[in-house]
């Protein structure tokens, strides 16, 4: 972050307004601060709609704030998210500016639900800004899983790795500035290409950065898919960052998200059927059990 | 309104807080306050997110709010509204407690691009609220547009519809009340029908409530097409009362909506072509435009 | 359905064309045919994109159909179905003309994700039809479920809600006509109200008719909603006929989902602790839970 | 292509079944053919559903096809064109599978309403192909329009340019290779790295792969973007490769976006204003037109 950004930052964080709206002072505190994540990306928050009394207000389509405990607040609020009840939480809505790696912006901008400005690098020039991960998550390809990581490499592999990508990175960065120069390696004045074309050459750990705003459903979404221990890690350490935030936003919902949604399990009618023969004392084994191996590894790990 | 819904909307009004977020002055004055529309539905802004400001700072994807003039920002909006940039205006978001007869909701929700709580009869009773039209609002069945309304009745009819409107509304609910009642007619104790099977006997014009959540480009879609002439009256007031709001919201967004939106024209290829020969000094006419009877009578609203 | 209607289904239901395009011949079987929903409503396949074979093909972005054995086809289902991975699903699509009532149509168009062209009656003139509920189920009001139904009611209770809604229906079908007739009830002239007024007369139990178009990722969700026995009894009837329909037309991708969806269950945190511990031996209680008395409640019933 | 995936294409294509679904003859034509689109890229129609009547048969909600003859069909698709009615050409869908450069995929994807399978990098190795330009198709960066291209470079920029592109792609792939693969280069094992950490080594002018489907009024809303003059030729290309298979698909319907879409004009308030000024005989200049410069340039664009 340059000084500039900085003090743009300072700025806003000065700033102070009243208002008549639903304020979270949690939320207030983390107000346009950069949260950083990988080794150049942040989260910061822009703006913030709503609370945890404002999913109650909605899904009683109520006058006001009400007169209800918290008490009621929160079992009505465990009551939607045990029911898959969307609409109320759809009523809170977040904004974000974020920093993130192009390859990790590929795989979120795959949740549709969400409103989106990148920075344009048809418009602008990106910066001298890659991810280079950090040796110890420097994985092999899993051998039991296609889609995921296993053992870290080993020391020298790993230095390999490292400088390919720190040289590879750097060398497209240079020719990306060369080519859309306007002067020649020589010296000598060029038209510069076009930035449009340029861009192509940078690779997938390039920095990007945009606003996304979604609603806390839709989050809540985001946040169960990429928060899982499954995901990638470069894009899970983006939603474990939203996560706190989050947390600190809507206590009530990020408590329920938390028991009915992270750490909760959907069981198959088959998972069903076995679970209630094993609660009434029949061994339960694979073989038995009418499931796949696949299905009976995790099903094994849900029931212990 | 009841005393205790107003003294609920005071109590919210009455309240103040410190934010660092966008606040824009014009909007805090709207909020919770109940915007009549027709003879018993409202508009309520319950709360807001982003300015002019707002949708600037994310089309430019900047740390802070810009040191840019407001005239920058003006024409930066200006431009974005005329190319059809959607995404910024997508930062901002309103969320609104509505109150409309049934009929004018079944239109609404056709958009579908915003988020909605509404009333529900399966587990709440429903008020004895019908929409009764002015009787100058009771016009006769267009003959040039078969979805529109031409004339108004003559004092006669309309007085013959209105007691229609109204005694079937009323003996509606009174067998509504009486079926979800726990006391039959006879003063003996009954079951009570279900409240999801008891509203079905309750006409379109029976007022429900909602809350509606949606951003700044898909409201100005929803405006657009539902603060047009051709519009059923009873949604475009509505869609009125929505206008004046936004444009004490995002003044400089609204400017741009009258412009190229509102007051703005859509030109087929033919068209684009009748136009550039009216401008060489040609009498271009239905025979000659290439057009049929119904585009050349737009086409002439547009050109005069 | 009038004979001209059944006969433009004859029509449509005696062409045959050649294709290159994935078939299903259960799906041909039930194009264009009116399966029968209430007493007045219907469901109708007017096209469907797809098959499971292109769940899988989608899901492996593949050249061809493969050579894949079926067995394949259905464990890749079963695993995408267990992941909730959606975009696979999405890939297949139908498109249905269904009619129903308004009440249940206006619980219908909540779910978001489909496309809709809803017969206009700012345009058309609506048919005398009207949702009568079979006696036997017309239940009161549930004590334990504030959106729920329970007994049915009385006979005589019973026949009292009839009268009453064959009654207000047909008063009020008699004034809609009145009202947009171009003669007056002592038979000299008058303008006619417009439809898009007269309409507002009509109860919720009156039928209207759409086309629905969407895919199967957003179907599933719709009938994981409203084939559950919580959702009222006028919409699970669709659902239970679009159901049959789906077995017919992706019995790979349907299996899956009745046994992940439909059979299966979803368990907190909590719960997943509750059942280890039952797994385990231990006597678990209401107290000892941690849950409240409605999450136990639920609780015991997927765990028997 | 390689053989295997041709003669995956000739099974496909040598198909035929019977159907009683519509049929569109031009669009059977296409199916499955991969048309190609830049150096290594193509679309290929995998599937698709309706046709012109069948966006006629959903705006009348009708029960066949309806005896109406073409002459109306073609009348009530422009009226709906013109009319800005969107949920009829929703009734058509069409499957689509493209490849693609990775910069290409990033803009296309920010259409949201649509279903997308792309090829996973995670899951799957990416082959060594890159979007390499034509000579000619090196411009240099717009001077008058920040987010475009000017000139084409001059020969000797040009091969620079080429040559830098050239070698960083392959060299990116040859170090994607080697981080991948369990040979070390001195030809001892390795580790290994994981696929979803290698593929952040390639740079955007990568292929990758997609199933894309869409209705088709957000196709044309796709299409009026990007195959506008303003749009990156990169993705332009695609767009009117999609064109000329919608034509053959409705031909109607797109003959009406031709009309209305691609070749007409919007004009804002004050662009009326001065048309109607000029068809009146008056001079109209950029300093009696209320316009901004900018807004006056592409005001005579339209006028000429």
């Amino acid at each position: 972050m340059t000084p500039e950004q900085q003090a743009e930052i300072d700025e806003q964080r000065a700033q102070s307004h009243q208002t008549r709206r639903a304020t979270v002072p949690g939320m207030e505190e983390h107000l346009y601060t950069a949260h950083p994540v990988l080794d150049h990306g942040f989260i910061r928050v822009i703006d913030y709609m709503g609370d945890d009394a404002a999913i109650c207000q909605a899904a009683r389509v109520s006058y006001g704030r009400g007169t209800k405990a918290v008490s009621n607040d929160a079992g009505l609020i465990r009551y939607l998210m045990r029911h898959w009840h969307s609409t109320p939480f759809e009523m809170c809505e977040v904004k974000l500016h974020v920093k993130l790696p192009v390859f990790v912006a590929r795989q979120w901008i795959r949740h549709r639900t969400a409103n989106v400005n990148e920075y344009s690098a048809r418009y602008s020039i990106l910066d001298r800004e890659f991810y280079i991960p950090a040796k110890c998550d420097l994985a092999a390809q899993s051998v039991v899983n296609n889609q995921g990581r296993g053992e870290a490499l080993s020391g020298e592999e790993a230095a390999r790795v490292l400088d390919w990508l720190r040289d590879d990175s750097n060398r497209a960065y240079d020719h990306y500035e060369a080519m859309i120069s306007d002067t020649a390696p020589d010296g000598t004045p060029q038209a510069g290409l076009a930035r449009e074309l340029a861009r192509m050459n940078l690779p997938a750990n390039v920095y990007t950065q945009w606003y996304w705003k979604v609603d806390l459903h839709n989050l809540f979404h985001f946040l169960r898919l990429r928060a899982d221990p499954h995901a990638q890690m470069e894009i899970r350490v983006y939603a474990e960052a939203m996560c706190r935030i989050v947390a600190d936003w809507v206590p009530l919902a990020y408590a329920a998200f938390e028991d009915y949604r992270l750490g909760g399990a959907s069981l198959s009618a088959k998972g069903v059927e076995c679970v209630r023969r094993m609660v009434a004392g029949e061994e339960v084994t694979l073989e038995n059990s009418g499931m796949s191996a696949g299905e009976w590894r995790e099903f094994r790990r849900v029931v212990g």
